[in-house]
């Protein structure tokens, strides 16, 4: 069922986005969409899912603004060498220029700790960890995409905490590492947990860990990063605490973000080529029921569809009663990507059935009316767990270790996926590898494994992952 | 006790706003402010309160670019030229002048309509009614205040709706004007609606409705309005429906909005000199739990708070165990409003009682233990009436109805609130009566009462109010 989109990736992308009714991508400025009402709801379940999360991990949400001074967003060094070629800037108020150009945040490190420099006192105040979710800016150049690579990121959930040592940064690093397993485990997306070399770290950080996802086509999505600051940003901004023997010491940070991209990455892992198969959980309907009039029993069924619509109360459950064909109703519906749909007419009522059909393996059953509630809570828990075996099973089989460069240059072009192999630790040899293989070094999948570097024949202790990514 | 808020109502709210921890003013660019984690906690009751209004009255939230391009944004005429004073422009990406200027949304209509012009086909795709939350940006010159003056307005809510007539339109202001007077009155926030002139109306509007409340000093805040713009933006934006006889129309269309003056509104309110007093409705905690212990029975008063806190888990309870004096307990969460506190010590357990005090009138009584549940919840609801009540008392109180200008000129002039005279609907007889009033002409509250205009001595037929407006 996915043969269209593996043939043509990109097509599939741009249609599915547009006809499932998530983005409407004719704004009138490059790399900016609208959300429609359909897209945006799946947007909220998705954000609810995180949300929970981080609540629950003593992560308290703030709100922190949209336009950052150029004297604070150009203090570290690092930073604003790694963004200020895709800053958008704000240089006039009304018909006059404005004495300071006010960036619009492209990530928020520059307009929270700022504040953080007067929120941190004593170690008593630590650990601080907070997250907002907002808008952020990137002048791209490239090709733009729908919740890919865009202009305006709508959705940019990005957490910040301060800690009073490094081992308790390294502790929240990890922290943060589960939260996104759970939360991509919740939406069935499949991911490697990288961390990026030196060269490709997030400017200003120690080390940049990554969530990466595989697309059909075998390039990679980068859907989640975790950050450790350690005390670069602490020295900039000043920030200290006085610990418990009364001394100033530079405090230690930690930043982790998730966008837009997650939805992306949750649309394409579950699609096929009839549409979207969205997980119960972050399904705005979870199940739509389409009545089957006949003749003179469609008053008897619409009496039955109620009862049924009131049993399901508890979820989210629409139905369809436009003035069109079922067959109609059934396509558009699985373009949308509703994990079940019940089907209900004249011979269902008179057998004490329902029809049911689930949208992840497009199988058509009957369940008895009895107990209806509890099979189709069955029978999503079933569409979720088959949802994430499949996707999992698929991301698996797009990964491939390479016995040469040669080996991993022809599975990369073939777009088959990415391959691991081994690295030495080198950036020389890093730049050697990339150049060969016409890819991207994503970066260390596993530290402990032993192996050969393929940049230099020597030891390597390093299991690198390489492809091409978005 | 609002002696000194009423004194010093400015003091008061800048003062409240940074230690009930609502907002953070210390943001590095004027008009810009940081949301506390307790603050965005109210905002987000507040907005759940709001969502769920429009959401049953078949509104659908989307979301829109922030950014809108200059072409677009210069397109109406009246609109552009109301709002060319205060729109910030992005006019740099990266280092790059952009080809098109792009305005920062001071709201919406000329981000929205471009997307209705593709949207809208058929009047069978009538009505459209949406919504989002967004942040809009004013570049205000006069002096900022947090919530009431921004120049980053964080929580904007703005409706737009599309019509195949003008009544339709009509019943759809009706509709607008009841959601927004059921979301006050969930909030206990006291209002006039009323009709703002013409000189005063929303650029490109045909007429503004206005909700405004009455702020401690006498000044009136406009707290939500309601446009109706008739075909003025359809016509620009080329918004055409096919009717039912098969001719293209222009659409009708209305939008309406509230902002961050909502919480200020709120916490003003029902603040006094001990701080906020939050309804519990959208209160972040709505019960704090105090433990009083004492000498050796603090694991035993332990043991009954975590019994208490369970029985009371429906509620968003809090137990404050900080190792502090219950008197500085107290005070902190007076402060931040928390609508009712349960103190709970060995004298308590033993006669099965819990004290309560509830924070609208700081009363102290004891009740039973049992069936405690059932009787916080009545206290609750009866602190959200006299909330209400209270409000709409004091609300009433600052209007008056005047007799002479020189009267209405007094009754501003001391604060003490807004003053209601006839007017006999000319433009100039509105500016005579601004200026010898020396307010602002608020509008009209009342269409139909019969009197006499104080600025020519004629007939007139409507009531209106004059204030002086935040």
């Amino acid at each position: 069922m996915r043969e269209k989109m593996n043939r043509n990736f990109s097509e599939w992308y741009n249609d599915i986005i547009e006809k499932a009714e998530i983005l409407d991508i004719r704004y009138p400025v490059k790399g900016l969409y609208v959300w429609f009402p359909y897209g945006f709801k799946v947007r909220k379940y998705v954000l609810d899912v995180i949300r929970e999360l981080l609540d629950k991990t003593g992560h308290q949400e703030a709100l922190f603004p949209l336009l950052i001074p150029e004297h604070e967003f150009a203090k570290e060094a690092q930073h604003i060498k790694g963004f200020e070629d895709e800053v958008f800037w704000v240089t006039h108020g009304g018909r006059e220029p404005l004495n300071v150009k006010l960036a619009l945040r492209p990530t928020s490190e520059t307009a929270i700790y700022p504040m953080f420099l007067v929120w941190v006192r004593s170690h008593a105040d630590l650990p601080i960890k907070i997250y907002q979710i907002v808008n952020v800016f990137r002048y791209e150049t490239k090709h733009t995409r729908p919740l890919i690579r865009l202009r305006e990121i709508t959705t940019f959930k990005e957490a910040h905490t301060v800690h009073e040592s490094m081992e308790s940064a390294e502790a929240q690093i990890e922290e943060a590492i589960q939260i996104y397993k759970n939360f991509f485990d919740e939406l069935g997306v499949p991911y490697s947990v990288i961390r990026r070399p030196d060269w490709d770290k997030f400017p200003g950080a120690v080390y940049t860990m990554a969530f990466d996802t595989i697309f059909p086509d075998g390039r990679t999505l980068q859907i989640g990063t975790v950050h450790n600051l350690g005390q670069n940003f602490a020295k900039t901004f000043n920030i200290k605490f006085e610990d418990s023997e009364g001394n100033q010491q530079y405090a230690y940070q930690t930043c982790y973000g998730i966008s837009d991209r997650v939805i992306a990455a949750l649309l394409v892992t579950h699609g096929d080529d009839h549409g979207l198969c969205i997980p119960p959980k972050v399904a705005p309907i979870q199940c739509v029921i389409i009545p089957i009039w006949y003749k003179n029993k469609k008053d008897e069924v619409d009496r039955e569809v109620v009862k049924l619509k009131e049993e399901l109360k508890d979820l989210r459950v629409h139905v369809d009663d436009r003035d069109i064909r079922p067959g109609s109703k059934y396509f558009d519906w699985e373009i949308k990507g509703v994990p079940l749909r019940i089907e209900l007419g004249p011979k269902d009522i008179e057998e004490g059935k329902v029809t049911v059909v689930r949208r992840d393996t497009m199988e058509r059953t009957t369940i008895s009316r009895e107990n209806v509630k509890e099979s189709v809570k069955r029978i999503l828990a079933s569409i979720t767990d088959n949802l994430k075996a499949r996707a999992w099973d698929e991301f698996k089989k797009k990964i491939y270790e390479a016995t040469s460069l040669e080996n991993a240059r022809k599975i990369i072009k073939e777009g088959r996926g990415v391959v691991r192999l081994g690295w030495c630790g080198d950036e020389a040899c890093g730049k050697i590898i990339e150049d060969e293989i016409d890819a991207d070094f994503l970066g260390i999948v596993d530290e402990k494994k032993d192996g050969v570097c393929l940049g230099c024949g020597r030891t390597s202790r390093n299991m690198i992952q390489v492809g091409r990514s978005y």
